[in-house]
């Protein structure tokens, strides 16, 4: 049996996954991210915890195609990274580092787009190879797959789903310093933003004025038949959906799969979402596909398990 | 020497160019579209007219490394197209029918991509890997060139650049049933609407009440330093501009090149776009470089004839 690693490394923990190169999960865990002195314990520890695992189930380091790591900073083919905050890095050669740090062959990329490979290889998207994923989270995240592959860009910044303008009107910034990007409506924070704004509309009834309001009240809310809740999502379905349809008719995917906390709402979040991306999808994408993502938190390590395949 | 023939298929003519493999032109002739009969005849009379070219150049086809094509309609990689109407096509085995009847191998590929991929080769975007080409001409047609590769997606739509929603105000319709496209903006038809719309606003002097609007004829009073036309400018400025921020963020491209009947204004042109450009693109995208494309008529078949090599 041959075997590969896939590593997510996020501000508080790396998760760590080792796998057999047909895509079975052997064995997953995580460990500490160590930020402080500019992280550079970070990845002198993972190379530690993949070694010793390697002892632990008596593996031979020639039986391991490789390492592939997600970072959260846009990274290119060359695994340079230029500035990565959550971690502490600067200018960072992580693909080098790594590979003399654990004599493994490394790839390094995206985060984002990582987890979008994961969800190809194991998850929603099994079998395509032209795919938009959507995470759903305190921001909205993306990545694209193009002939199996996550589209990088000329700056390692390619898929950034959530900063799509989507309202040349919008006076409030977003944290990138623009106005108007899909992640100020679609995000968890987003939803409760526009819940908030159209709470203080008018004093329709709704059980949403309750208490504090969040993207899961309001989706729990809309299931139980509120009214002001429903309109809520609406207005999150148009954006995310005409959104997505400009997207599609950039990328045009086989199949759109919705990741991230909010996607935990379920299917009714993509009947909105449908709704209104085959409002305004092109003619050859209204047959796209939706689906939400199965991987959970562990799409990330899948993905940078491929990433070295 | 090898060589490759590139073949751009109109509606009405069909160019033919030959090429050596390091990407000189050798020779470039037009041939008539027949298109009567589902357009049988024009797959044959191509590989007839190329193959006469071989007999009167003294060129071995063993020294050919073969046939590039793009065609007027949504291609993948099987060469297969369902419909295209210009060219009197039902479905179509364009690559295998035209390996048969030439004795060389083909790769088929969608015009407007493959005029993408003639400028990244031999133009405007040379020793680029990644490329926005935006066609400003009837239409809006664009590709996107990701890592050095034509974008084509699922169902062979990718990079259907003009029909991105710019305006989800619009209650015209665009051709292609959608409402509020790029191309109902950006196109020189498109330009003509905005300028009749500002028109009839109010009577404020411009040369532009004198005759017929054309999209030329703005651009030359722009130049001339008629104000209303600098409006008309600006308002087509925007949606390209805010448009093409939207591209950078999703295919993050160091080069955007502009081509087409309408940018033949020049330079005026760009700065119209850069300036909106700007104001919306991702701080990733902020140093994306434009640059007017330089191939004219040809970027067809230079694309054509990369799609081989």
């Amino acid at each position: 049996m041959r075997y590969c690693f896939g590593i997510d490394i996020g501000g508080t923990t790396v998760k760590i996954g080792l796998f057999s190169i047909s895509g079975e999960i052997i064995d997953k865990w995580e460990i500490k991210t160590h930020t402080e002195n500019q992280g550079e314990r970070i990845l002198p520890d993972i190379s530690e915890s993949i070694l010793n695992k390697l002892e632990e189930k008596k593996i031979l380091k020639s039986d391991v195609n490789g390492i592939g790591i997600g970072v959260p900073a846009p990274v290119k083919a060359d695994g340079i990274v230029k500035n990565t905050v959550n971690l502490g890095w600067k200018y960072k050669e992580v693909k080098r580092e790594m590979e003399e740090l654990s004599g493994l062959r490394t790839e390094v990329g995206n985060d984002a787009n990582v987890a979008a490979l994961g969800e190809m290889w194991l998850g929603a998207g099994k079998g395509q190879e032209n795919m938009i994923m959507v995470t759903l989270g305190t921001g909205v995240g993306g990545g694209i797959i193009v002939d199996g592959k996550p589209l990088v860009g000329a700056h390692g910044a390619g898929g950034e789903i959530g900063h799509l303008c989507m309202n040349y009107e919008e006076t409030e910034k977003c944290g990138c310093g623009n106005t108007g990007c899909l992640e100020q409506y679609a995000s968890a924070t987003g939803i409760v933003k526009l819940a908030e704004k159209r709470l203080k509309q008018d004093h329709v009834d709704s059980v949403l004025r309750e208490k504090s309001v969040s993207a899961k009240a309001v989706f729990d809310a809309l299931k139980a038949g509120d009214a002001v809740a429903a309109e809520i999502v609406e207005e999150f379905g148009r954006y995310l959906g005409h959104g997505l349809a400009n997207l599609a008719v950039v990328t045009d995917p086989s199949v759109i799969v919705i990741g991230g906390g909010v996607s935990n709402a379920g299917d009714i979040l993509l009947d909105y979402v449908k709704k209104y991306f085959q409002e305004k999808a092109f003619f050859a994408n209204k047959n796209t596909e939706f689906i939400l993502a199965t991987l959970g938190n562990s799409a990330g390590i899948c993905g940078a398990a491929k990433l070295i395949l």
